[in-house]
């Protein structure tokens, strides 16, 4: 028996503790938008690095910083002349959404029907427990065929702000050949998917105002600018018919497809039927068209934009008011070429010139990460193809994905452009940054199979 | 002395008795927003039967229906052969919006340089205090010189709904030859003003939705239509450039103005400066032009529209999400002869034809209350003038109010098209439906002293 069959023997023995770790870890509320210093994330730190220490991590460390919510680090450096992995997944979680809207409550993790129910539990706790789980099948079984850094961050879900500051401290600690990053979404259940391409995102908030208190709509309305209006027509130039962004001067430095990347797109399994479903489309709502692409290529390969958060006053209570001011929260979603600052400052510009009336605009800059995009090719990936094919029985795709992982594009300049596989393993029911956010667990299980083979095969890296 | 002398004198002295009675009053949070049986409006209707059992009235009721908020009445039927006033007041308040905003807290009335601030002090307590204070004057003095009936209404402030029923229920006990209501504003501190037009209000709530739970933003944003990108489109359709609604198939009924309507409005003293502040315009906020006419024309002769209630997502926790559903509430002022249902209804139409990427639009129409237009002729409005003259020492003026008194319409009609005289003592510095609403304690006096020279002038009305 080799070591890899003696750590998925282990593994599969072990999977009951693993699961039980799991949801002790999702039962702390780890929310990074609540500001540093944070409790819940201090705990949520602490059970990390306990687990680290009990599945036979070295130098198992909270790395904390002032104002930072507290990255996690462990290592094992002992597969002489093998390469070094480093993994990524962070602990911290989005805000819990609106409590009614959860079937069980979002801190008290439950298992129903193959999946288990709660907030983080696939974003990404589950992606700390896969190589959590893999390395302790390995360090139970004589040692691991490579040397691992293990980082969990603690502030990804806030944009990783100060990933500069960490990578700036701890650079020569985290060199590695591979980077591995757990964050990710599978095409479909079951199809192991190996992500190569990320969007950045541009985040800016908004405020209107016209007058000082809220006044009597009958008395006053007419003469009077409605902040709320404002706000509307302010935000409704922001995109087009075809709810592709317009923005004045973004979008010029769209990189063109690559040929390879179109052919990739054509040859990935797409069904509009399952594609409503999954997204829980309502009946006889239409796909915004964009630029006339694939829904694939909207979503990995496209700007867009969404409202992610829009306030005046409250329907409950509502008096016949003009309302004094309005907010907003808008994310725009980059691609190649997009400068994610430039996308904040252009989108400011654009809401200030269309504000009626003279009302007052405030706009802040939320924050700007940066898209990434990588070819897929080479030993690594090459490895990575292999050990998925044998955790899930099934060839991997490669796959874009619109979403952000701030982490990757720094680190992988950083640490000088080494390869970094992101396999995750969300799927499209997973409802992750909604209420109900699931696990599949037989995903859960194949993942972290695919976690002892991937090691086994990055062991043979040439260096 | 005169009985009228008599009762000024009294009610000088009785000011502080009457001052306590209406912080009292003023102490109940009547909200009619919340739904009946409401105990605090019952506790309300209850203050407001005692105190008209004090001064002196008969027959004292709180007028009771199921799942209607109590109306208040009492009358004083002894003055032979005098004609009969029916006074209007209502004892409901507006809810009292966000409470970090008010400087002393919304149901603890306090006085503050010359003002009293509480909710619902001026709108519309202060109202039914004025007829109080006058009547007990006159009842403690020897009898008033007409006959009066007050009612005092508990739903005002969400429309009077069921006054259809109630005045099917006690059309014969409410007949009189002159109606008085004391819920309209005065054009500025100290100046007496009739009003002559009322505009009318149209409420329609909007929901939209796209999707069954909230989305990633970066997973689905570009396909996935945003429904609140949805709902700033669809509203920002609403108004014009300049401020003017613009709903399909609504404005096309609107009657010219008089030109004796348009000499009424030139000769009012008007100064931007003065505007602007009491409106709380902040620094650079331009009116809205609207049709071109002066801002009186806007408030009262000319339909507006205002976006009272908006709300998707809070942005506090805000993730990066593409929100479910947005809804709004829109209220829209009309003016003769616009028909308030069919303006709900194009308003309705409009929303739903403007619907992009067809998502779910659900209308709710909130309810009609029509606007109301009167000639201020003949010898009650004369007899107002010369009251109000005496009360305040200033020559009267007429105005419009683009508020909405939902009672006022079917109840002239309903009474046989008798004169009603609108004259209330709200100032453009009261904050009615807003934080820090207040009584100009002044006006109040003069408000009180207006209405015993009104009584006495009203009872040589010719019958």
């Amino acid at each position: 028996m080799s070591t890899a069959e003696k750590a998925l023997a282990f593994a599969a023995k072990q999977l009951p503790e693993t699961i039980a770790s799991l949801k002790e870890f999702a039962r702390i509320p780890g929310v990074s938008a609540n500001p540093a210093p944070n409790a819940e994330l201090a705990k949520s730190a602490k059970h990390c690095a306990e687990w680290m220490t009990r599945v036979g991590l070295e130098r198992v460390e909270v790395l904390e910083l002032p104002g930072v919510h507290p990255y996690v680090y462990g290592e094992w450096l002992h597969a002489k002349d093998a390469p070094t992995i480093l993994l990524y997944a962070h602990h911290d979680v989005q805000p819990p959404g609106r409590p009614e809207f959860w079937k069980s409550p979002p801190f008290e993790p439950e298992e129903r029907d193959g999946r288990l129910y709660g907030r983080g539990v696939v974003d990404d706790k589950a992606g700390a427990a896969i190589h959590l789980a893999a390395i302790e099948a390995y360090l139970k079984n004589g040692g691991l065929p490579v040397n691992v850094k293990l980082v969990i961050d603690g502030e990804e879900e806030i944009g990783s702000e100060n990933l500069g500051d960490f990578l700036a401290h701890y650079r020569e600690r985290l060199s590695a050949d591979v980077i591995v990053l757990t964050d990710t979404a599978n095409l479909s259940a079951g199809l192991p998917s190996i992500t190569y391409a990320l969007r950045g995102i541009t985040v800016v908030q908004l405020e209107v105002k016209s007058i000082d208190h809220p006044l009597h709509s009958g008395m006053w309305g007419g003469p009077v600018p409605d902040p709320v209006m404002a706000i509307c027509k302010m935000l409704a130039s922001l995109t087009d018919e075809n709810g592709s962004v317009s923005i004045d001067g973004v979008g010029d430095d769209i990189a063109p497809m690559d040929p390879v990347v179109q052919q990739r797109l054509a040859a990935l399994p797409y069904d509009e039927a399952v594609f409503r479903e999954e997204a829980g489309l309502l009946e006889g709502v239409e796909l915004c068209k964009g630029n006339g692409g694939s829904p694939y290529e909207l979503m990995w390969h496209r700007p867009s934009l969404s409202i992610s958060a829009l306030e005046a006053a409250p329907i409950k209570g509502a008096s016949n008011q003009i309302v004094d001011s309005a907010r907003a929260r808008i994310g725009v979603r980059t691609v190649p070429n997009m400068d994610g600052m430039a996308v904040a400052e252009a989108l400011s510009a654009h809401l200030k010139k269309r504000a009626p009336w003279g009302v007052q605009v405030t706009t802040t800059i939320g924050g700007a990460g940066n898209w990434w995009l990588t070819d897929p090719k080479g030993p690594a990936f090459e490895a990575a193809e292999r050990a998925l094919a044998k955790g899930f029985g099934r060839q991997p795709v490669y796959i874009g994905c619109g979403g952000s992982i701030p982490f990757v594009e720094p680190f992988a300049r950083v640490l000088g452009g080494v390869p970094a596989l992101l396999i995750g393993l969300e799927d499209p029911l997973c409802n992750a940054h909604s209420e109900n956010e699931s696990l599949l667990i037989a995903d859960f299980v194949k993942a972290i199979e695919s976690a002892i083979h991937l090691y086994e095969e990055l062991a043979q890296l040439p260096r």
